[in-house]
C-alpha cells in the first residue's frame, strides 16, 4: 500500500494525514468543509471535491481512512464510501465510533468483499502528527497488509492488532474510560493540594510528580506547562465536556454486570458539571427547607 | 553530609540505604528486628544495637533519617532520637508519616534545636533503590544543607523543596490520594477488558497504552509484566490493603470541604474489600427477602 485516501481534516485528520504524508505515502483527501483544502494545500496534500472523485482517483485495490465524529457523519461517509468502492477494496474508520457499530460496518462492508478495519487512535492532535497509539480489529489476514502502515504512523510499539471486528475500537472505548477515572483522581488531589494553607507551586510539583513517582504519566506531564502558564486556571472552565467513550465504557459494564464505580463516577460528574440548572440540588435544597427551614441560598 | 544514620530496614529503608551508600555516603544503621542486620553486613552497611549507640557514633551535625511505619513506631523513634541528639542535629522522617504530626515533630525538634525534615519518598523499593522522587518540607535554609543529598539519591528532577514543615507529608499525602483513584480507574478498565466477548491479550495492550496513548503511565507499565506472568491474575487477592494515605487525603479533602468523590470511593472500595461479612450488603438482601420475598443467596 503506498496510496491512501483520507477523509475528516478535524484536529485529528488533518495532524494523521500530515504523519502519513511524512511517512512517504501518497495522500488523497475529501472533506465536505471545504475551507480547509487551503491548508491541505500548505501541506501539499492533494484532495477532491467528491467521495467519488477521491475513490476514483485512487489505485486499486483502495484503502480510505475515515476520520470523522462518530454517529450519524461516520454512517454517512461509510454508506457513501460503500456505494462506490469494489471488491477487494479497505475502509479504515480511525474514528472513535461505537465498537458495535464498527462490527456492523465490518459485515455490511463484507457483503460487498470490501474490508473494513476499527482502528481506534489515542496520543490526541500532537500524537496524530508524530506517532500515536492504534489498536487495530478486524481480519487478521487483511491488516497484515497495513501493518507497516500502522507501525510507520505510530511510536515504537504504539500499534497492536488487536483481534476480531470491533475489538479496536472495544480497546479505545475502554482506554477512554479508564482516562475518564484517571484525570478525575488527578483533579481532585490537584484541588486538595490547591485549597490546602501551603504555598505550592503546581507546575513543580508536577514535574517532581512525573520523575520517580508512583503517578508518573502523561496526563501529570501534561500539567506541567498548564499551571506553569496559568497556575490558577484562569482560562479553563468548570464545564467538563465528553465526547461519549467514557459513557460507552459505562453502559458496556452495566450490561456485562461489571461493576466500575469510578468510571461512572467520573461520567456523571462530567455531566453534573454540565447541567445549567442541577434539578437533584434543587429537590435537596426544597426537603432542607421543607423540614428544616433551612434558608434557600442562591450562588 | 558525608554520613547518616537510617533507622529501619524495610524493604523502602534497606533499598534506600543501598542507594545511598552507592552515592559514596557513610551509613550507620539501626533496627529493632536484628535479623536484618546480616543482609546489611552483605552490603557493607555498618549497624548498631542501640539508637544511643548509633547517635554517639556519627559525626556533629548528626544526620539521622528514620523511615519506619507511621504512627506508633514513627513517635517511638522520633522520641528516642530527639532525647539523644543535641542542637545542630538533624531528623529526616522519610516514613509515610501524617503531615500534621510531622509539624509537631518539627516543633518539638527546634524547642530543643534540632532540625527536622519530612521527606515524602515515592517510587516504590525499586525507586528506593535506583533512585526516588522526594518531596521535602521544612526550614528552607537547613534543607539547603541536604539538597545535594537529596538530588543524589533521586532520579533527575525527582527531588522538590515543597515549603515549609509538613509540606512534603502533605504532597505525599495526596500523591497517594491521586494513585489510590488512578489504580481503580485502570483496574476497573482492565476487568470490562477481561469481561468482554474479546480475546485481549491484556500484556500486550498494556504494552501498547503505554506507547503513545493519553493513559500511559508507570502503574499500566507495572502491569506489562504481571499480565505476561499471570493473566488471569491467579496469584493476586482481590482484598485491596491499604496503609492509610488515601484515607487522610478523603478525611483532608472532607475537613477542606474539597469534594473527592473518586479518591473518596476509591478508598471504601478498599475499605468494602477487605470486609469478612458486609453487613450493608447483609441489610440489602434482608430488606429485598423483606419486602419482596426474594430468595437469599449464598456465594
Amino acid at each position: 500500500m503506498k496510496q491512501i485516501g483520507i477523509i475528516g481534516f478535524g484536529k485529528m485528520g488533518l495532524n494523521l494525514a500530515k504523519n502519513i504524508k511524512k511517512n512517504n505515502y501518497d495522500v488523497i483527501g475529501y472533506d465536505l468543509n471545504k475551507t480547509i483544502y487551503k491548508e491541505l494545500d500548505n501541506y501539499n496534500i492533494k484532495h477532491k471535491n467528491e467521495i467519488k472523485e477521491l475513490i476514483q482517483s485512487l489505485d486499486k485495490p483502495r484503502s480510505v481512512i475515515m476520520i470523522v465524529n462518530s454517529g450519524k457523519p461516520t454512517e454517512a461517509v461509510f454508506n457513501e464510501l460503500s456505494s462506490f468502492l469494489e471488491k477487494g477494496d479497505c475502509i479504515i474508520d480511525a474514528g472513535n465510533s461505537f465498537y458495535k457499530d464498527s462490527v456492523s460496518k465490518y459485515n455490511l462492508a463484507k457483503e460487498k468483499g470490501i474490508n473494513f478495519i476499527d482502528a481506534g487512535v489515542s496520543g490526541g492532535p500532537s500524537g496524530a502528527l508524530n506517532g500515536c497509539c492504534i489498536m487495530a480489529g478486524g481480519n487478521e489476514e487483511i491488516i497484515k497488509n497495513y501493518n507497516d502502515f500502522f507501525t510507520k504512523i505510530c511510536v515504537p510499539n504504539g500499534y497492536l492488532y488487536t483481534g476480531e471486528p470491533g475489538s479496536g475500537h472495544f480497546a479505545k472505548m475502554v482506554h477512554n474510560g479508564i482516562e475518564y477515572g484517571m484525570m478525575q483522581a488527578i483533579a481532585e488531589g490537584y484541588q486538595i493540594i490547591n485549597n490546602s494553607n501551603y504555598n505550592f507551586d503546581l507546575s513543580k510539583l508536577s514535574t517532581l510528580w512525573n520523575n520517580g513517582s508512583v503517578i508518573r504519566s502523561w496526563l501529570v506531564e501534561l500539567m506541567v506547562e498548564v499551571f506553569k502558564k496559568d497556575p490558577n486556571l484562569n482560562n479553563y472552565s468548570d464545564v467538563m465536556s465528553m465526547n461519549g467513550e467514557g459513557l460507552w465504557t459505562l453502559q458496556e459494564a452495566l450490561k456485562q454486570g461489571t461493576p466500575a464505580p469510578i468510571i461512572g463516577l467520573s461520567v456523571m460528574l462530567r455531566q453534573n458539571s454540565t447541567q445549567q440548572n442541577n434539578f437533584a440540588a434543587k429537590v435537596i435544597s426544597a426537603l432542607r427547607n421543607s423540614f428544616g427551614g433551612h434558608e434557600i441560598i442562591k450562588k
